[in-house]
């Protein structure tokens, strides 16, 4: 049966429901919960990559390096998120895994995994959901930096991250813990860290989001969805996370 | 049996050997051809997504339009790519399919590919080995929209559409058919232009590329992967597609 705190199953079960059978598959392709200490690479670029993980707890960030040292920060994970596995078939990792904070992690087997798949065609259809949803956020995170401003970037980035966090059963439409660092928010926006606190400031003054102390708070979501153009309809499938 | 002309096999073969069950089932797959006039949208962004496509023949783009009316070109497709599949299994499409030549396309059943990929392990294998590469290509358009200058992001771009097409059997090392407008190519890459057009003068001028009349020549392929600091690893698999 399932644990209560396997955030994958949970989340796949956002897309469809998962039979007995997926769940004990789930369980199968899963090893022992491991326990990595904030700051470790998890899963360094240009590594052959052999394992994926599912995250259990705490949040992660894939980057990639530059030449010239300056690093791009391209998504976060927070539990139920897979590092690696969209990699795992590739002869190396084409990004870095870093834990932002504390995190459990479970090795996946991915030979278990694609023969689960073969098996529950179900299966296949909610880890498709869920690439899915994922390759929307690499496009929403291309259109923030390629063409939205600074303020609807920050918003949008935040709002996805509060209908995700909900999504997995953590947080509610108004306020979500964000354990990351201005930093890394700010290399994930493509911003300065000034930038970026000028922008926070400007919202928490407006009476609009505040970001505080490991906790986003949302004080108008509705003006918020507005302000970043934030399209729900790629997160939700139909759900309405976002209320 | 496969017809010769199905870029769709090729680039899959591309990743590892189709057998002939599988190469049958991507038959069934797949109706019968369909030619679209350059310039047609066929797939509109927020719109019901029942169908997706295989691009035959042609070039498209996929495209996001944001409320101010400007608009990110998010990735061009050649022939062997397909259209709408990722988001098949959302409520919406996400982007918009755009024509930009004459394209000849063949929709897909995506029911019968799931059932496909229930009974060929090995298809499902390639199919997500084609889905990590598309992932790590937009990763690359996200890494250089965020972090690399004018020049190192067009020769990025270039030397990666040159990579792809070369996947499917068409260009070589060092020249590839480019049948894209310098303004859809400004778009794609986050440039206006005029901006777009000073790069691709100052690269002629330096005798290391020429885009010129629908054709792109390296003239010193080793420097400008250098340049880009292009990692040919993402696209290859260990194929050797530079060269």
């Amino acid at each position: 049966m399932l644990r209560g705190v396997d955030a994958f199953a949970i989340k796949l079960e956002a897309f469809g429901a998962l039979s007995l059978g997926d769940q004990a598959a789930l369980n199968t392709v899963q090893g022992p919960v491991r326990r990595i200490s904030a700051g470790t690479e998890i899963v360094a670029e240009g590594q052959p990559l052999r394992t994926a993980y599912i995250l259990r707890e705490g949040w992660t960030s894939s980057s990639k390096q530059l030449r010239d040292g300056s690093r791009q920060v391209i998504d976060i994970q927070i539990p139920g998120d897979h590092l690696g596995l969209s990699g795992i078939l590739l002869s190396a990792s084409d990004r870095t895994y870093t834990a932002l904070t504390k995190v459990e992690v479970t090795q996946l087997d991915t030979e278990r995994l694609l023969d689960a798949l073969g098996t529950s065609p179900n299966l296949a259809r909610l880890l498709l959901k869920a690439a899915s949803r994922e390759e929307a956020m690499l496009v929403e995170h291309l259109v923030s930096i390629g063409k939205r401003d600074a303020t609807a970037r920050t918003l949008h980035f935040l709002l996805e991250l509060g209908a995700r966090m909900r999504l997995v059963g953590r947080g509610s439409a108004n306020r979500f813990e964000c354990p990351i660092s201005q930093a890394t928010l700010a290399d994930a926006l493509g911003m300065t860290a000034i930038h970026l606190n000028r922008v926070l400031r400007q919202l928490r003054e407006a009476q609009l989001m505040i970001f505080r102390e490991g906790i986003v708070t949302f004080l108008d979501v509705e003006k918020l969805i507005e302000m970043a153009d934030f399209d729900r309809g790629y997160l939700e499938d139909g759900m309405g996370l976002l209320g």
